[in-house]
């Protein structure tokens, strides 16, 4: 399945954190710090937000690629890793990571 | 492992886009459009934004939490699903989804 | 003319920071910090985007008006006026406030 | 005063757009389309907001003037001028361009 590219990719993204600045793009983007990281995050998320109201849709997915990206190397710089965000997801919509726990769709009960 | 969790969050986010949009706020999401589901995922890249400029790292993961889930609610919008985003990932970085393929580093090759 | 409204605005702003947060919107922004005006600010930037992008360009002037606003009220949080604003872009292109000095347009010579 | 830069801001902008897109940065942006010069408003807007949680008040002022003058030329790609969203912010606040009329302050009614 395709399911641990995000934790392969943190990987990737943790390995390359030191490497030649001219080298990496990641390695860039932390020597230049973490404001330069977060204006790439704001601005992939506008280019998303572009690619969503025009009709081509590979577009929207190599855009959403970028946001997503951008979004694992904010959690690197701030000494995250995907697995806190996707924890606090299945936290929230009763989903468990272990378990092939069905998802809780309780009538009524706003859980979303 | 909770690699799987964007997938089976993804299963629910389409399992409610047809409930009652007073009791799913996924469902009154997609009832009230597009523009509605893309200002969200701007204003959540605005909150994660502020969120890594703070010092509190819980409130960041709460923040790329909801970025995360309303940028699956643009895919599903948009008749895209995360394996789409992923497979644009995996393909971009060398990383495979079926073979435990290491990632890619050799130097001088600047695939990120 | 019309172009003193953004001062006469920035004046509402000021005069409205200290007042009720029930009664007026400026003081409940200023009442929540200075994390909520700037998502305010995020957020009426996306949606100036998404207006953009449709066709109707009464809804755009409304985005637009929201973005300005809420820029007013950041600066005002962080004790400017929109005069450091228009002084900077007077300064970078070549526009005097005072002399009715015409816009350099001098070929070849890039200031904007 | 220093007020009616913005109407004289947009002048520039209109003067330029048919320039030469390798001698004027607003040709260029407008030889690059809608969405490039959408994309920079949500850049800006994401720069003022990492910006306003600096101490730096001066690299704000730098970054709002940046903002604003994206905004002139996303009003300029639409059609639109400043005093358009000025006219808007004008009636919503009761503010008169022509009469030096006060600001609307009466007690208990919420305009802003």
């Amino acid at each position: 399945m395709s399911e641990d590219i995000l934790q392969r990719l943190a990987e990737v993204i943790e390995a390359r954190r030191g490497a030649d600045p001219e080298q990496s793009y990641v390695a860039s983007l932390h020597h230049r710090g973490l404001d330069v990281i977060l204006k790439k995050l704001g601005e992939e998320a506008t280019e998303a937000v572009i690619a969503a109201k025009n009709p081509d849709r590979d577009v929207l997915v190599k855009e959403m690629a970028d946001l997503w990206f951008h979004a694992l190397v904010v959690l690197s710089a701030c000494g995250l890793s995907p697995d806190d965000v996707l924890d606090e997801l299945a936290r929230r919509f009763g989903l468990s990571g272990v378990a092939e726990k069905a998802a809780r769709t309780t009538p009524g009960i706003r859980s979303d």
